[in-house]
């Protein structure tokens, strides 16, 4: 850069392009990326549209930190789950139930980062962001073959699959706000029989199953 | 339509639309989406363009529709593939054997048709096929349930993970063309995992493992 803003004016900026955000976050839970125009975030920020346009050169650019800033807060809360002291089964259902009690939490907002329809630079990211939840996900594999509590497997596979499976799983029940209340136990089931977890006495009926509700 | 035409100029139409349609999937499965303007298909079909915005009047519904044609013969085919008759690991290894076969066997196409950042049009046609991908496995999965070889479980639910796990543990190898000869059986081994198929006893080198290769 040329030249440097006095602290104050870009103390200005960051506030500014916070605000656009805060904006921006709050049309796309209601209404997904097509309220997501330069003039209706100004609008919901409260300023003038010039404004967001010395934040973000266009609605792409706005769109795609928006999608980095948001799904950023989501990996965030899924490693902070990971850490979950437990068993795997309750290490499973910590990490399931944050990511997809999140997405149920704020359904429309969770299809739009998920699987709405949107721009290739948004896409772009999502496919950026799929590989950092996989490699959240496969450092706890990896580290529960080698403890022993895991069968041996391809960390990076199982993830993959395991990223794709949760989100897809997602998809139906966000877009047409379908039951969900089983789906976070019913999630962490498909992913403790995948990752080969010894699995209980099999049958819909067992006495004394479940861990309550 | 308010007119009809001949039948003869009805089959040059079909006849030029399938030529744009074959040339557009050469290109796609060369270069992906972004080779296929209309300019470019026209080129490779040895036709004027203007011919091409006879059968499509833009880019986008040419590439939406050419992805519905060319998914369309993978869902047959996955269809095919479910027909085979067998206990449950062959049926599995022939569902994805077939879906990550022809993936492998045709990575730059298979990375357009699962991933690849394009517009919000193909974007929908996506989610669509999604759903056909999940439907068919749901019916298997419940038949599965019905005749006591798979546990109790949410076809639909583990269906829309399983294509989830399939397509997402693709997306890795088919973009960056990491090795892939592994994939298949290990991606066949989450399947029946994530099924509750009962497993063979675990261990890594449990002899007289694998069916050979």
């Amino acid at each position: 850069m040329a030249y440097r803003r006095t602290p104050a004016a870009q103390a200005r900026l960051d506030a500014q392009r916070a605000s656009v955000l805060a904006a921006a976050t709050a049309l796309l839970s209601e209404h997904g990326y097509a309220a997501c125009s330069v003039a209706a975030v100004a609008q919901r920020a409260g300023i003038a549209t010039g404004s967001v346009y010395r934040c973000f050169p266009n609605k792409a650019e706005l769109v795609a930190e928006l999608f980095r800033e948001v799904v950023g807060r989501e990996v965030a809360a899924v490693r902070a789950a990971a850490a979950f002291e437990g068993d795997l089964p309750a290490q499973v259902a910590s990490v399931i139930g944050t990511f997809a009690g999140r997405a149920l939490r704020a359904p429309r907002l969770a299809f739009a980062l998920l699987a709405e329809p949107v721009d290739p630079e948004v896409d772009a990211e999502r496919l950026v962001f799929r590989l950092a939840f996989r490699d959240l996900i496969a450092g706890l594999i990896a580290e529960g073959v080698a403890a022993g509590r895991l069968p041996a497997q391809d960390p990076q596979l199982t993830a993959a699959a395991l990223v794709g499976a949760v989100g897809e799983a997602l998809v139906g029940p966000l877009a047409d706000g379908g039951p969900a209340e089983q789906l976070v136990p019913a999630l962490s089931g498909f992913a403790l029989r995948a990752l080969g977890h010894p699995m209980p006495p099999a049958g819909p009926d067992r006495p004394g199953g479940g861990t309550g509700r």
